[in-house]
């Protein structure tokens, strides 16, 4: 097996995925609008060689429990959540190899000053910028601009495909590698024949150009996705990178993996070149008893109702409706259905209360959760990895730093030992770091075409401008 | 007189008023895509007791010289050009005082996601941050957003005004004082009882809110705007608690400033309240036949096609049609006859040729240069705030950062010791640093009306719900 890829899971807020931890004497997500919170984070993950910073976005609030967003702001349930990007810069100061990967939707907000926004980023970080592209799921977020309710999932697709496409033009084919001349005694800047207008008409969006953005280090940043529908992988298998998918077991999480391998190689791309990275949460301490009471504890701080404000907004059904000792017998929605069947995978026949769904979901979210020694949780990963095909692990915390901080210091040597880590950081940009490959997209990714159809059509003008 | 506030006034680009002057040995201007650049230039302006970083920022280009972007590129004017909200974060982890205002314009974005940008920020900064607010004035920006052409100056004002009162409602209204708890003990992040939809139904934006971010420690940031025409006066005169001024004679300085003061008397604000701060270009030495022969050394650098380029832009008349030695006599341009009638102040019966108006504009564009010893400095600032009442400057460079270090090192001690100048920060955020007030803003500013028109409508719900 090859180097397990690693990044940590978080979100510019005071809770992700284990709602009421921030509670914990330990925890200090309360700081998380200050800027000494992310550039300690930041040096610590670069500390233990971690490949990336995975923060998740959203625009919208969970309003699905009790029908009210209020208890996800009593319990801090991914509310309030500040602007992702804007940490960037200060952690990329502080540390030389972390890559950064920023959740950003393509449902709300221009493409012109997205790409110009992620081409300063990949500037200023060195070409260690990634984009999580999403299309945003919630009613609450669309109503925040100017809808009132969200697209069909579809009609997002559709959209999010013109605006990568779009983004691509900006960033790839606008500025020709060698456009900036930056000639002290010729006093030339830039080679105004090598920089272009994009003239992009399409259904959704038009703009003219040039980008403002003089070529960065990647171009393109890095591209996360997480489509799990049908529509959603087809659009990774055209224009992800890396996957980021999420199952509470190995029977679902290996079917998913298969899946989007086989969408790649149907999109004419090499299923073994894209990064898939699955999210699971670790808990671990020097030995296993350590590890367990650790993880008991930490359940006594777990937000019970704030594991159902997930559970709810991500189901579309009103868990305060159960009592929490109500069993499932007749699961009526698809969602948790499916849910709970994941979850069930060690013994089909269980039956699950609503209390006991809380309390899965209390840390960690539907993720599964490894609990043990260094070498145990080390066991986990290898076989996580091993049994479902995954690349690596977007690492969620239960509670901070000491969720990232046990990690490094325990699971990191041991990871090491066995060669599933790597002892040192690559050189170059983040696409070089993660694949070896160089920092340009190439064909048949959609990115390269662009850049290539726009090079031949400038050859083409120019050839018939010759007398 | 009291203490001179200043500002650094820049652009996320290697070249802002200065064409040409990024190919001098010294400059720095072209390491603009690095964070190290931005993080030493803000811990050299905070060693300065600076009180802001002034970013300017556009989403166009200039292409009235020679109907063509190509000269613009070229000669690096303004272009390329970074996104500036990206570089807030590293610069103030490296900085303890220093004001950050960043332009943003109220015609391309989304309103709530710019209000959550903002207030992240001021989170990130403890307070300081400023938005210099713009509506955009070029059809090539309009272009770059699914436009043929910029809408009207009324209209831009217009959707400015609305979009602002919605930004006071998530920024001011949707989180009481007290709404975020934190007790670990009890489990309460945050009192839902206390956090509102904005509900904010207008003519051109629909946004139910409640805002993402909890309230931040000035909520409503720091309001810089620098509306010239009556329609921008007035908008300054609600919104603005500082102006920004530019002009290149005393003379037309001291009408714009009376202007101003008048306007904000006539919305019912206190004329003395406001900062007016004027844009102006200082070049020092120790003494001043040094500081003549770096004048005449950096005139050399200077790019008299790339000065052309910009006023062209900003006159709507494109220079390339007249020869260097051309005369002005029949000024055919409004905007070029108040231009050179600034500029003739001192000889109003001079007449300028297209080659002069360049070499005039071509260090610190259409801004006020003074030229000289510390002490002769010292006394042109002096008298341009005495003559003209401005409160201080944005202070412009001609070369990287040596404009800004040269300043520091030689003209802040002789301003100190005129008592023009403060010797130290106070503490606090960027509006309690300016004006020695609180950190909210208030009445009769609309921001504080909107925050004190919710608290009664609620009072009022409250009131009536009871028996």
């Amino acid at each position: 097996m090859s180097e397990l890829i690693l990044n940590a899971f978080i979100m510019n807020s005071p809770g992700h995925l284990s709602p009421g931890l921030w509670t914990h004497p330990d925890d200090i997500s309360v700081d998380f609008g200050t800027i000494g919170f992310w550039v300690r984070l930041a040096e610590l993950l670069e500390r233990g060689l971690f490949d990336g910073l995975f923060i998740a976005d959203a625009y919208g609030h969970y309003d699905v429990f009790e029908g009210s967003p209020g208890p996800a702001f009593a319990h801090a349930v991914q509310i309030p959540r500040n602007d992702p990007l804007l940490l960037v810069s200060a952690m990329a100061h502080a540390t030389r190899h972390l890559g950064f990967g920023i959740t950003l939707s393509t449902s709300y907000e221009p493409p012109f000053a997205l790409a110009r926004r992620l081409s300063t980023l990949d500037h200023l970080t060195n070409g260690r910028i990634g984009w999580n592209v999403v299309t945003s799921s919630s009613d609450s977020a669309a109503r925040n601009f100017g809808l009132d309710r969200q697209l069909t999932h579809e009609e997002r697709y559709e959209i999010a495909d013109e605006y990568l496409e779009l983004c691509y033009k900006l960033w790839e084919a606008s500025w020709e590698e060698d456009a900036v001349v930056a000639d002290r005694a010729r006093g030339l800047y830039a080679d105004p024949a090598r920089i272009h207008p994009v003239d992009h008409a399409g259904r959704h969006f038009r703009v003219q150009g040039p980008h403002l953005v003089a070529p960065s280090p990647q171009r393109t940043p890095l591209l996360f996705q997480a489509g799990a529908s049908s529509v959603g992988r087809r659009f990774a298998a055209r224009n992800a990178e890396c996957v980021f998918v999420g199952a509470p077991s190995k029977t679902v999480l290996a079917g998913s993996v298969r899946k989007l391998r086989q969408a790649f190689a149907d999109a004419g791309r090499d299923p073994a070149s894209i990064a898939i990275i699955a999210e699971h949460t670790v808990i671990t301490a020097p030995t296993s008893a350590e590890a367990r009471d650790k993880h008991a504890e930490y359940r006594r701080h777990a937000s019970r109702e704030g594991a159902l404000v997930l559970m709810s907004g991500w189901t579309g059904v009103d868990f305060s409706r159960f009592a929490p000792d109500d069993v499932f017998e007749h699961v009526e929605s698809e969602a948790i259905r499916t849910a709970v069947e994941a979850m069930s995978s060690a013994d089909p026949s269980r039956k699950w209360t609503a209390g006991e769904i809380a309390d899965w979901c209390g840390i960690g979210g539907l993720s599964p959760v490894s609990v043990g020694s260094p070498s145990e949780v080390a066991d986990e990963l290898a076989s996580w990895a091993a049994d479902t095909g995954v690349d690596g692990f977007n690492l969620s915390y239960a509670v901070l730093d000491s969720g990232f901080r046990d990690f490094i210091d325990l699971v990191v040597p041991e990871l090491q030992n066995r060669g599933l880590y790597k002892t040192g950081y690559r050189e170059g940009t983040f696409r070089q770091k993660l694949f070896g490959r160089g920092d340009r997209l190439e064909a048949p990714h959609p990115a390269a075409v662009v850049r290539d159809d726009f090079a031949s059509a400038r050859n083409l003008r120019a050839t018939r401008l010759r007398p």
